[in-house]
């Protein structure tokens, strides 16, 4: 999904030169872009996908979180060792190539207990292999770019609402879905106490966290390339009240409660809110509220139209 | 010289059963020991080796931080991805085999700036590739046992002082010469200001550490899996004055100032001090002062003799 976005995005900005998407399954590319299939983690093949030098790489893999805990081997051999083998394909070029890595690193990255807000000094403590994988990246990040092999920048991203899309069985996948489905005159199902709090950017966000992330002189960013995105920090009961304020209460009254203590369980474990100085000092931004939140998925998903 | 002090200890302690050493190098395997030779980062070697299922693994390795540095493909194939290896083997016997992981850590793992102390919930932010290769180990470490592929314990060591043997071209080699040459009757060389504070502990209390960790309940360590172990934070100043204390005005007279702005400059990057509450709570004892430090090498590698 972010993969497709920023593509359609970088399209319709000028100056980006050709573009290359890339995945393990026959990517849907966009007319003005080209796609690629391989699997990185094959020896050989990530050298070959830098052989052509771009200039900007965005590593948005790859693994998703459910995944990786389901497939413990799968998860690291493309996770870890193919973000290592597509590292070390741009180091082998040598020869003064030092492309701009943007790398899409996770708020998975940390773990419970945590503070009231996350800082920019806190722990990697993950809780899942996902957040894990991701960890390790951000360490090689940061060494393959103070050892000059390319320009990297780590980004942590908040959890992406609202998704587009069907609902899928991810644990964090209501989310959005007690937004999107209601928005669209279908029920949605609330696993989770109102009380729980997280930590939220729209994918518009999001994509200009990936450009300004592939523009930004990384001399402003010091030995510490991995950085917290700013978000927006609500309880499951504000999105509610969001929902309501731009859609009214025939939408509210779609979403159905039903506890379910695995989910909850697991959503505890997740962080709630953060504090990132450095980023937002760095002109990372991001949506306003919640209500913002929900606008931007109708006006870039719905057409501006919502079910009555 | 910690695997070689750590077999000691273990021999001389009753109840460790059968004891064999690993080294990509012939280890000099004391008396009641078995050595074994080979590179953990060839497939698999690491599979032959835990083949005979020991209870308790200690992963001392491996490629130094001078050598991870200037040799950046070894650091990685030997302390990454030798160690993910290791862990792998592990993991592949299955079987509800479930051993004790004992990983040594450094400092290293951090980076300046640091706050004064560095506290238990510090962000991973290291300024070499070796520093890089014990983070991803503490990463792992962290995940295996959480799956329950074994039952792992990080310790990040800090600067072995007095570390007995030969000078060597380490940047930190001075900590421990401007104690040991003067002991011996040698000149030794202080190539940094008096000002500069670093965080020691003695083998002595280092094999303290590692025995502790291959005991502890590590129940009582949560989900955080690796910990700073406490030291003895002193300047430079602070260990002169140590030694005239223990040794006399002749032993400091051996110490020859020598400014060297490189080795100043690397030292600067370097932890001075931590707050490393876990590990106390936990039962891990550091060395009560710095001349404590310099008695115990007195002690154990001078058979309590001091040059005149």
């Amino acid at each position: 999904m972010i993969g497709r976005k920023l593509t359609e995005r970088l399209l319709r900005d000028a100056g980006w030169g050709e573009l290359v998407l890339h995945d393990v399954v026959v990517p849907t590319a966009p007319r003005g872009a080209r796609a690629l299939t391989s699997d990185i983690s094959t020896p050989g093949e990530a050298d070959k996908l830098v052989a052509s030098r771009p200039d900007v790489i965005f590593h948005l893999a790859a693994i998703v979180s459910g995944e990786a805990e389901a497939n413990f081997e799968k998860g690291y051999r493309i996770n870890m060792a193919g973000t290592w083998q597509l590292f070390e394909a741009i180091q082998r070029i040598g020869d003064g190539y030092r492309p701009r890595v943007v790398f899409t690193s996770s708020i998975a990255v940390f773990g419970a207990p945590f503070p009231e807000a996350i800082g920019d000094e806190f722990l990697h403590a993950p809780l899942t292999s996902y957040g894990t994988q991701k960890a390790v990246g951000e360490l090689l990040l940061s060494d393959y770019s103070r050892r000059g092999f390319f320009d990297g920048i780590g980004i942590r991203l908040p959890t992406i609402c609202v998704r587009p899309g069907k609902p899928n069985l991810a644990a964090s996948g209501f989310f959005s879905g007690i937004i999107r489905e209601p928005l669209a005159g279908q029920e949605a199902r609330l696993p989770v106490a109102k009380t729980v709090r997280h930590w939220h950017a729209s994918p518009r966000a999001a994509m200009g966290f990936l450009i300004h992330a592939a523009t930004i002189d990384t001399a402003r960013l010091g030995t510490r390339r991995n950085l917290s995105m700013p978000g927006v920090s609500v309880t499951v009961g504000e999105q509610i009240e969001a929902l309501r304020k731009v859609a009214g209460e025939a939408a509210v009254k779609r979403i159905r409660e039903e506890p379910d203590a695995v989910i909850q369980k697991i959503v505890e474990g997740w962080p709630r809110n953060f504090d990132p100085q450095r980023a937002l000092a760095l002109g990372f931004k991001a949506d306003s509220s919640f209500e913002e939140i929900i606008r931007i998925h109708i006006e870039d998903e719905l057409g501006g139209r919502i079910a009555a």
